[in-house]
């Protein structure tokens, strides 16, 4: 390609423009499907392999780079220093906002949880001991299958009808907004209420699932409706936080919504902060960080305060979070040089079970998007599944003979006698028959001797396949407490064993301990995170003195597993052909430039363009960049357009909308101008070109771009190499990067040109003006300038690379 | 300037050039001196009213940039997979080394503190028991003085005479480093040991200083050190980690060494990693957060490994840092909701105390840099205030009559019974009669009714003063401890004023809660850190119950503090003139522009270049730039120069003394040519230029940059608003941005060049052949094309624009 010299004749129809000066756009319309071309390069068959080794077209790019036009840059310098102030604090009255609202959320989970659970669990319990002492147990486990399955059946209904994307834990999605995609409809008020009633459906329900995923979804909604000052969905427009209304300011908040959720999920403020960097961020800024802490900090606060009044001691604001894992008596002791290797060993078991867990969630995922994909198909497998852990739990309980004494400060909510003596109770039946939140707390807690190694045994390995059929369904539910609860079963179960093989038992007296570790492991060799995990884990059980086994085993298990297969939320990631970026580029990849990855010919526009081009442009389909770049023809010369901005096809929509066209604005001159207000109205939900009207006369009119556009792009040349291109792109949170064209040689650039310009002359049959214009040229060849835009950089150019097993992989684009 | 269209004469010159088709260099040695310029506009005297006005140029800025040149490039095409592998894997171990040292080396100040600390107050404590029993205890307080003197003296004059940048805590130089300013010398092996050195004589000489800011710079040291694999103050090179010897990974590593030291210092390894975050990085990366919190783990585990030894308990790994605050009893009832006002209230009080703290010790510095600038001086000083110090304390002790029981457990290591009767002991002796460390743990933990509230008042007024005559000695001490101390026992006070004037004290039971939030306040009233140091104070608590009110305190102290002055180490930087780059542009800065804030005319060089002319750029001190941006002459055309790259003063002297001319070149083809490995020999101490001799002859050679230059800078247009630059900028960690023209109105970029090129051409006295050159020139004035470099923005042009009390200022620029 970049060897062929060819002619030029791009001018012959610039030249035809006249009035305004301006030629007609030069690639418009001509927009070749250059991603087929690179499939059929490849020699691929048309069979799809895999979903993960495809990058959807679907998926839009946020815009986290302020788009700097002129009516930005005039608001901005007209606002005084007092007005960057209030800015700034209305910043910080919206994260707290944020923080109180997540709190009260979390805390209306939380509460109608336990009620609802409370409920169910005694309605069953008094079943059972009834059956227990007449025979016919089996009705107490079709009550109990049957209750379970209609609560199930409720929350996956109201998801898998009403609202897909409330699915799941929300953590991929939350990651995938917090890296720039934007995922259709993730953080609307539907999706909080949806999520909401679904998490209680699926946990009251019975399923190894957990509300603390759910909670950073929903925190992340409430950031993303409260810093906006409005709700479209329910029409309301409250005028305030207006300059909040652009993507920019949105991140910066979602990011300190899905803080505050981590903070109000497990009492962990800094611990949520580090989530929202781990997982979102790639620049770190200092105030906003500090924001971030604010809104968790609130949101703890206020999860606490309210629970506090909940539980009768109003002001006690020392419980933290949904989930409290309970104090670890930390004695000086806590663990010794000795076990060090233990606990890596048991990361090493994690990031191995973490591995098996995933892999077999890849295998499930993808039936479920090939056979599983109708909503009552959903809905009917979340109840098969709802039902078989009621059958489970209720066989493992019955076949169980693990009596445990009942003592006297017994801390299970629900004991159940069944066949055991009186004053024991089956200990089976505290794991399986209690929320999962109060099961994990059993483990860490509960004295030693609670639990037999079988009983362990067993719980591990159901609760495990449980667990994995479970994620994925169609219901709201997180992934944390059923790892955190298998982790703490096989813990513990090491724990017992260790004290039962060693001469001196004494010294590892406690299982808990192990059971914290182990919980550890297995979340961790899940879900891959480390910083942010370790934080949480010592937040959560309130105690600094695991921390440094806590980050060993973390660190262990993630790299064992990272051998393996990824972790779970990127594997969905994946699956959903999201064009996720990573944080740096694949490490071979330096061999790739600009020129190769971008996205070529691409459509400009120009700075005085038709109307009718516009609409033209923006109804095709397969210009699915959103972005245009701006070029300007010097008057009177035979020089290629140059690069002059960038403008996003949501504002050529707004645009259109108003009727911003230069005649008109001679004829209305009293009329208002457009202001960034509008702009700012239409944000995030801009119509769709086809709802947009444009009369015939309308189409001959021309619109006038320069306030509008942003004009100063970021610029590559074609040379740069990929890895500075990624760097870029990922550390401003670019959507578009113009590449132009920086060398004399002017062959290079002019080859793309020329083809597109040739086919269209030759269509328009112009033959002969191209011809003689071609020779005009060509005794010009070296005088042809630069900065001409050659191809544009998109989010999906950078993400179709990655390393696979054969060295640097492409992925394949498609509209799925 | 914008407006002025003058004749263009450059051509003149490149017309001559001859054989390699490219022309002189436009602006070299032309070099106006813009910034005296805009001292004269700005129509101030000469009097320098105060340091922090300036800016210094004598800093040069860090490439946190990779140099991506051609060499650089065919390298990394070059590296297969597994060499990718293998490097991440040596970043591994090099990660671990930087904690392993950093742990071992706080290990070993902290054992030789205790040592000798240890002997000396066992000296004094039998001199005093002697004398006051005989009478006579002036000669005890002279026994005192003199040996603190003596031990601060050897300090102060290693500090002061050998190495002056090892002076302080060091966290300001690191900030800076980090921030991309190279401090001469902040990182050599020769700091580390005076460092070392100076830190244990300090804290061992009874100064009212911590030995935890040093740690943090020790870090950093050893991680400088060891990531490049040999020490050029030793002159060893171990052949080992190459690759690490540029700006970029050097940071990544001093990031991680920062990290270990704090780690080390508080037992903190999260703290730690936030610390590095907020107080260096821009760009957050999950792989190089990752390393740094595995460098801070170890750092941690080596110290408390090898302490555990040295207490005889191996393997008891649970005691963290240096300093060790003990653990707080954490009762689930530990502080209740009415509690959180008092605390809020705290941290106000420690945020005006920090800020008259700083204002004070602003006014001392401003002192100091005017009058104590002499070493002998600067010792002197030292010595006075070690032997006040020791005065003071000793007349507190002698004064007062503050007896208390000796418990059965006494945790005082050296209780000084004095004028109390047997079996008491003075209690303000608690305070003062020993290291730091050790009276704060004293605050924390002591039982109720241990220190009397008068002591407490006079132990905060004195040690206040004190702390704040000490910092910015010419010792290497820190701030954090003392810091601590002042607020733990004015907290301690209010802890016990509450439970004094409230009618059922008891409910204030435990006055070492508010000496803990005193000490939260006073210290982040100093040092104005929120994220980090929330961590590390939970961490060196071992306890996170008091999570929620240590962080409501510290976000008060800041933004109280905030309001009169800024923190401690922000005020340090100002003063010693640094061109620091804050997180973000000045709010009121949108009216800014590339154009306004670049350095301009640049002296750009050829792509073939003449050796003597590079000589002569690099011999002009008035180009401090240190980056030359390169053009390219269109063979034949009459247009200007292009923009094809950037080269680095550094790499230029690596060439010009290999001698990598063309000539030569030709002459011995079967010399190995210039590869990477010659630049990373050289790194970081390039010779000055004086040092390499070029002669006569050589000078008419010619030097083909092609290869070395980085061809795709980064560049902006000259439109570009000063916030975009500023953002561009700090998240790539640039050290130059080339301001490019992107107008097709040729006269702004022309009119700088054209200035230039008329004084050159006059001074020639080639007039003839300028205006021949001008006017055909003008017949071709609108064909004149684009990207040509018409400045360079460099860190200086953005740090000195700042929000002052009066809008935004601009700070003068001086070679001070």
């Amino acid at each position: 390609m970049a060897n062929i010299t060819k002619k030029v004749s791009w001018s012959s129809r610039a030249d035809e423009s006249g009035a305004a000066g301006e030629g007609t756009p030069l690639l418009n319309g001509s927009e070749q499907p250059r991603h087929s071309r690179q499939e059929s390069q490849r020699g691929r068959p048309k069979e799809i392999p895999h979903n993960e080794k495809l990058l959807s077209l679907k998926y839009e790019s946020l815009d986290y780079d302020n788009i700097e036009n002129q009516l930005f840059l005039e608001e901005e310098r007209k606002m005084s220093y007092m007005g960057f102030r209030c800015l700034e604090i209305s910043r910080w009255v919206v994260c707290g906002l944020i923080g109180f609202l997540t709190g009260l959320i979390a805390c209306f989970i939380d509460i109608v949880v336990e009620q609802l659970a409370g409920i169910k669990y005694q309605v069953v319990k008094e079943n059972i001991e009834k059956f227990t002492e007449v025979g016919g147990l089996s009705i107490s486990l079709l009550l109990w299958a049957v209750l379970n399955s209609a609560i199930v059946m409720l929350g996956a209904i109201i998801v898998a009808f009403f609202e897909p994307i409330a699915a799941g834990s929300g953590i991929p999605q939350i990651k995938c907004y917090l890296n720039g995609i934007k995922i259709p409809r993730v953080v609307r008020l539907k999706t909080l209420v949806v999520k909401v009633g679904g998490v209680i459906c699926s946990v009251v329900g019975g399923l190894a699932v957990g509300k603390e995923g759910p909670m950073i979804h929903s925190g992340a909604v409430v950031a993303a409706g409260v810093s906006q000052g409005r709700s479209t969905s329910l029409k309301r427009d409250f005028k305030i936080f207006e300059y909040f209304r652009r993507d920019t300011e949105k991140r910066d908040f979602v990011s300190a919504g899905a803080a505050a959720g981590v903070s109000a999920a497990f009492g962990a403020p800094v611990g949520g902060v580090l989530f929202s960097l781990e997982e979102g961020a790639s620049f770190w800024n200092q105030m906003l960080t500090w924001r971030i802490f604010f809104a968790s900090m609130i949101s703890t606060f206020t999860l606490n305060f309210f629970l506090s009044i909940y539980h009768n001691k109003p002001g006690e604001l020392s419980n933290p979070g949904l989930i409290n894992f309970g104090r670890f008596q930390g004695d000086s002791v806590a663990y010794n040089l000795y076990e060090i290797p233990l606990f890596i060993a048991m990361g090493a078991i994690g990031g191995l079970l973490g591995a098996l867990f995933n892999v077999l969630n890849y295998w499930l995922t993808i039936f479920r998007i090939r056979y599983v994909h109708r909503p009552c198909l959903q809905v009917m497998e979340a109840m098969l599944v709802a039902a078989v852990t009621a059958t489970v739990s209720f066989t493992m309980i019955y076949f169980s003979n693990d009596c445990q004494p009942l003592g006297p400060e017994h801390t299970e909510e629900y004991p159940l006698q069944l066949f055991c003596a009186d004053g024991e109770y089956n200990s089976m039946a505290t794991a399986f028959f209690n929320t999962p939140e109060r099961s994990v707390r059993s483990l860490f807690h509960n004295q030693p001797g609670t639990y037999n190694p079988l009983t362990l045994g067993l719980f591990t390995l159901t609760y495990f396949f449980l667990a994995c059929w479970t994620y994925g369904l169609a219901v709201s539910a997180g992934v944390f407490i059923p790892s955190l609860l298998i982790g703490a079963a096989w813990g513990r179960l090491c724990g017992i064993l260790l004290a039962t093989i060693t001469p001196d038992g004494s010294i590892w007296a406690d299982p808990g301990k192990y059971a914290l570790i182990g919980a550890a492991a297995q979340l961790g060799g899940i879900v891959r995170m480390t910083l942010s995990l370790t934080v949480i884990m010592v937040e959560a059980t309130g105690n600094v003195t695991y921390g440094l086994p806590i980050m060993l085993v973390l660190m262990t298990a993630k790299i064992v597993g990272d051998y393996f297969v990824e972790g779970l939320y990127d594997i969905h990631i994946k699956l959903q052909s999201v064009p996720f970026l990573h944080w740096e580029a694949p490490a071979t990849s330096h061999w790739l430039t600009a020129r190769e990855v971008m996205s070529s010919p691409v459509t400009c526009l120009n700075r005085i363009e038709k109307v009718g081009t516009i609409v033209d442009t923006l109804s095709n389909t397969s210009t699915n960049h959103n972005g245009f770049p701006v070029v300007v023809k010097v008057s009177g010369s035979d020089e290629p357009p140059k690069l002059c901005g960038l403008i996003l096809r949501s504002q050529l929509i707004v645009l259109l909308k108003h009727k911003v066209f230069v005649e008109l604005a001679r004829s209305r001159l009293t009329q208002r101008k457009l202001q960034l207000k509008d702009f700012r109205d239409a944000y995030p939900r801009f119509p769709p070109i086809q709802s947009i009207h444009v009369s015939q006369d309308e189409r001959e009119c021309m619109m006038d771009l320069t306030e509008f556009m942003n004009a100063t792009p970021y610029t590559v040349p074609q040379e740069t190499s990929l890895p500075r291109v990624f760097k870029l792109f990922r550390a401003l949170g670019l959507r578009h990067l113009v590449v132009v064209d920086d060398e004399n040689r002017v062959r290079v650039c002019v080859s793309v040109y020329s083809c597109m310009s040739l086919m269209i002359t030759f269509l328009s049959l112009n033959a002969m003006m191209m011809m003689m214009t071609a020779v005009v040229l060509t005794s010009h060849f070296w005088f042809v300038t630069l900065l001409q835009v050659v191809g544009l950089v998109t989010r999906k150019d950078l993400a179709r690379y990655h390393l696979g097993k054969h060295g640097l992989e492409e992925l394949q684009l498609a509209q799925t």
